[in-house]
């Protein structure tokens, strides 16, 4: 019977857990025993009692007995791992410093694949932080977010810029609508243009071309086409109350989407998050700002992390279905002439896969 | 020609204004005067030259000039206000401690009156509290208000119960709806009730009689009655993963509907927000604290002002309504033959009014 270990977050500050009582459980009836750090849970409120179908042990237990490790962040201890032990995480694409471990990276896994989908955890994780952006946003927001009609007079709705609309910017422009504001959109991408529209928020028009890449995410624009869109972008924001940037670029720094002029010329009161640390000027990490006109600059790349049940939740069922894939028979097959499979692999007991 | 003045508010945390801009330029096109102490827009994010109809003069020159003074919450200062100068805002119900002046207290205004409800400022503050209060619950939740459905599953939506079907708690219930969860409302008065389901959202049913008195507010129960309330709401509270409460009773204490037992039934996680700062068992006013079991309290009678555009820019309509009732010909005229006046006069240069 395969052993799966489930180890306690070591990141500062994370909150989440790689698998809930529930999938715990699920693992459990397919007849795979699954070993669960003590505390492993506490952060998003399932304590130790609740995984009645797993067995509480330390963590020395779970490196020694576990032919799998599951994580959500990369371990700070990985040199207590067994070589060719398989450790399943958002475990990022450097395939150093894995200690020759079996890296299975859910961040590898290939999201155009229809069948990966229920896998697909930078789209769980990502649909929580564009879920909590637009409450912060909301909650920062010294004026209301929808339109409310009372005997004294009517209020306007606050106006909403989302920059970026993969899942995160999609579900923060979905979240604002709900709330009921004026949400307008825009991205590079024309299909992500498409999938604005038809939320019913409004696309943003800065006359750039469209910058697809690879499955589906943006490309690196050129020069002249990021000149092109700071224009547009510049002469937009100042408009809104609300901006929430969610733009990044893979293997390469997000692209600088709010400058400090275009901040400088938003009126005081306005709020704006970068989700993805780096969109705005002047943005810190994990902090709140205030800019010399009372613009709040909000740096806040690990939303996910904040809503540790609705993150964890999903998190945990998109390991049940990779784990799944990955031991059909309730024991780990790697067949590297699966898509998925070889996706993922990002480095083994010779080190990094192609 | 009748002056105007604006007080920066001098209560710790306040952050509202009593006038915005665009109500100062409302009275100045009517032919008043309206001083604004430097500074007094300053947190609502209303800078000094935003009041383009008014003169931004220091404090001794606005109760040094003007006829009628205008705050939110009473001024620590009311020594420099010279006996017989009007002064108006939220001042309560307590007549001690005026120093003289003319007191008009919108904590007075006759709330069932429909003339009287553009000038409504208890409304409009706790229309403001109980967004926010919705805001603050889905935001400290660690799990998702609304169902979500992705590729890896469903998320159920978040249970939330509001106790206290007011003004703010109705419009807590009407937020929280927006955000998607499943609320449900509880009152001890039968009309609060229909205000409840007339939402939509469903109504709790603790077997408790209907306890309303003069002027829509709860009556303070009897023993037996609380007693039923108390039986009733503890078996349901622990069902509900965010609780809040804004249950008042005008000159009374604000009854305890969440005691300490029902805290401890509660799911780890759970969230309770006592807006009326005695609905809940260890509430701290203006914090968050945490039980043994992991429910999170947050004490917060003072919402309105942590939106300060919406509730000044509501506010100061409500002063325009009043103002407008008060001054009709552009000088202050208190005809105490008039039912709203009579009612708002907290006290005057001989003292109480009955």
């Amino acid at each position: 019977m395969s052993v799966i270990g489930v180890l306690r977050e070591t990141a500062a500050g994370e909150r989440r857990v790689a698998l809930t009582p529930d999938v715990a459980r699920r693992l459990s009836d397919r007849g795979v025993k699954v070993l669960v750090e003590t505390g492993a849970g506490r952060m998003s409120f399932f304590d130790d009692a609740a995984y009645t179908a797993a067995v509480v042990v330390t963590r020395d237990e779970i490196y020694a007995g576990s032919d799998v490790l599951l994580c959500v962040r990369r371990p700070d201890d990985l040199a207590a791992a067994r070589p060719g032990q398989i450790l399943v995480g958002l475990l990022g694409l450097d395939p150093n410093g894995l200690n020759g471990v079996t890296a299975i990276s859910l961040d590898r896994l290939p999201r155009t694949l229809s069948r990966a989908q229920a896998m697909d955890a930078l789209t769980s994780q990502a649909n929580v932080a564009g879920y909590k952006a637009a409450l912060i946003a909301a909650e920062a927001c010294p004026g209301f977010f929808p339109m409310l009609m009372t005997a004294a007079g009517t209020t306007r709705p606050a106006q909403v810029l989302v920059l970026g609309a993969g899942v995160a910017g999609l579900q923060a422009i979905a979240t604002a609508r709900r709330l009921g504001d004026q949400v307008t959109g825009y991205d590079v991408r024309d299909a992500a243009r498409a999938d604005i529209a038809s939320t019913g928020a409004a696309v943003l028009d800065v006359a750039a071309p469209s910058a697809e890449a690879a499955g589906g995410y943006a490309r690196d624009l050129t020069e002249d086409e990021a000149g092109a869109q700071s224009q547009g972008l510049a002469a937009a924001i100042p408009r809104f109350d609300v901006v929430i940037t969610t733009a990044k670029v893979p293997g390469a720094p997000a692209p600088l989407l709010v400058p400090a002029a275009a901040l400088a010329a938003m009126r005081p009161g306005s709020v704006v998050i970068d989700l993805a640390a780096g969109n705005v000027a002047g943005s810190v990490a994990g902090a709140r700002t205030l800019t010399g006109n009372e613009v709040t600059v909000i740096g806040a790349p690990d939303l996910a992390s904040t809503v540790p049940v609705a993150a964890s939740t999903a998190y945990a069922r998109n390991l049940l279905a990779l784990l799944t894939h990955l031991m059909p028979h309730g024991e780990p097959q790697l067949d590297l002439d699966d898509e998925i499979t070889r996706a993922v692999l990002l480095s083994d007991r010779e080190g990094a896969r192609p």
